[in-house]
């Protein structure tokens, strides 16, 4: 079995803590270690270091090399650019030798949480077996916890083996609408897409043929002429797995995760998994708090200090810093945007 | 005529951006250069720097004399420790040669902002020319803007000179409850205390000796022996002079001053009198604001971004960050003393 992480992103929805040159997967942002460190750490022991490819971008990979200095350095692959995950995932596999290729390679997302280590690891260890038996594709899917819309969601089909509660997906629908996502709450017969694929190579090759044909094509004349690479890698499709193959195929089939899977999509979801004081505030650094509620305060260098206010995001880093309410976290990337259109690339 | 400039504050009100060692007096709050620079750069051309005094503590001594290179070192007089102004005032007018307390003494805070410098001119010279021909204690007083409990109020008596709208000060009252306050302003019958007086020094050091023997026969002793200032003067009664001898003076007389005053007692005080952008933000520094109104943003170092925040102040130093409502903006005094429980020296 092999591990394919994918940590290309380029993570606004951290600023200011996260930025170009140091994306989220680079930030220690629930605990001591990056967030990419924590995904190579929690890997089964059978997915020895030799096992494990990273797929980056070039402005990353010496930092991302840096940090996993076990892994080949030839299998931290590093993009020109980033053109979504449906060309990163399906280049990395074919940069796999052809018996490599041939085995079950579990996609995983560089930048999420696991609280349960172990019990993400049993699913993995299911997700292979299932995978190379009968080259499907397994998608580890999470119980929802609310109506969210920016996530996928699986329709839970026929029980294929209730030893596991392997299930068949009957449909993948990426990002409903808020109506949709409350119904599949509600129901009962949907769950998250965590982003964590299993299949053997050759199988989501076969896919990506057939689905996104042009795609598959351009990587064909890579693999054959890898010094075309500049030349033809910026202009492939931009388009994320899910959309290109997840949402089109009709054999998708799914394994619980049941590990306190969180995406840390955001402020608000990372606020989810730190501690907090009597007053509900939570955070990290030297943050003093009077009189206030509810606050995500994070200090990545120097101090915070908040009095009377409740439920806001205060980030502050060496170069500035950011207050936003929690329930707009999501909206920290019209501050990214804003910066871009003036050009201030010093806080990108 | 003389000035005398109060500039020992410690300045709490205005942290992070005030500490310790950088008290509000010594800080740019307003504009290009510090309050203080500003108090002397005010002054009426007749009183030249030979004629300026400034009573500060020895932790502050040096820094000022740097900010005011143009006033003679020894009329800088440092305190050993802060007393409150009575003893500041009544110590630096004992210091003063014979001849030069008997002349009109103004004394002025060191940090106050006046929108209108040459009607505050206007106002000390007609207030010195009061003070030396009838030898009284001249304050001048500002029409109240709103019900502030934190300032001193003149109750207006008979008009002794209709010319300069000169009146006689029928009571004086520092600091009055909330329905007092709102009755002053109603009845229009009184006017804020600005903390400028005009006396002759001598006629200052008869009524603190009438109303404040101990002080007066303290500072007395330390006028004649110089040696024993720092045994004597950390013992002297701490009060204000409003305190001490104007609440309890039936005949002071009051002058308008109509200059656009604002003592800058606070954040929200300051936010008066910077300019706004069309969504009512103000502040200064790099400052980034999306759908986010009446907010006071103030970079000292670094930048700040706000979105979607209404009503808040935000300072960012090169050492900490403030988020506090500005409505609230008065208790920052709340996070100065819990860092004193603290013992946190660095951000003091």
């Amino acid at each position: 079995m092999q591990a394919l992480i994918l940590a290309g992103g380029s993570g606004t929805r951290f600023w200011p803590l996260s930025r170009r040159g140091r994306p989220k997967q680079l930030l220690p942002l629930d605990g001591e270690h990056s967030l990419l460190r924590q995904t190579v750490d929690r890997l089964p022991p059978e997915i020895e270091p030799a096992a494990v490819w990273v797929c980056t971008t070039r402005a990353l990979a010496e930092k991302v090399r840096a940090e996993l200095p076990e892994v080949p350095p030839d299998q931290i692959l590093a993009e020109p650019e980033g053109r979504n995950t449906a060309p990163a995932i399906g280049w990395s596999i074919r940069t796999m030798p052809a018996a490599v290729r041939n085995e079950a390679i579990a996609v995983l997302p560089a930048d999420h949480r696991f609280g349960d280590a172990a019990a993400f690891r049993r699913a993995l260890a299911l997700a292979a077996r299932v995978a190379e038996r009968d080259d499907r594709v397994v998608a580890l899917g999470v119980t929802p916890r609310w109506a969210e819309t920016g996530y996928g969601y699986l329709e839970l089909g026929d029980e294929l083996d209730a030893a596991i509660s392997l299930r068949q997906v009957t449909r993948f629908t990426e990002k409903p609408d808020a109506d949709t996502a409350q119904e599949y709450l509600r129901g009962g017969r949907h769950v998250w897409n965590a982003g964590i694929f299993v299949f053997r190579g050759t199988t989501l090759l076969r896919h990506l043929e057939r689905f996104e044909p042009e795609i598959a094509a351009d990587l064909e004349v890579i693999a054959g002429t890898p010094e075309r690479t500049d030349e033809i890698y910026p202009r492939l499709k931009s388009i994320s797995i899910d959309y290109a193959v997840m949402e089109r195929l009709d054999s998708i089939v799914t394994l619980p995760l049941a590990c306190e899977w969180n995406d840390l999509g955001s402020w608000e979801a990372l606020a989810e998994v730190l501690g907090e004081d009597e007053d509900g505030n939570r955070g990290r650094g030297d943050a003093l708090a009077i009189d206030a509620r509810d606050n995500l305060l994070f200090a990545d260098e120097g101090s915070v200090a908040v009095l009377g206010v409740e439920g806001l995001v205060v980030v502050r880093t060496a170069d500035t810093v950011l207050v936003i309410p929690r329930n707009r976290s999501q909206e920290v990337r019209r501050i990214v945007d804003e910066l871009k259109t003036r050009r201030r690339t010093d806080l990108l």
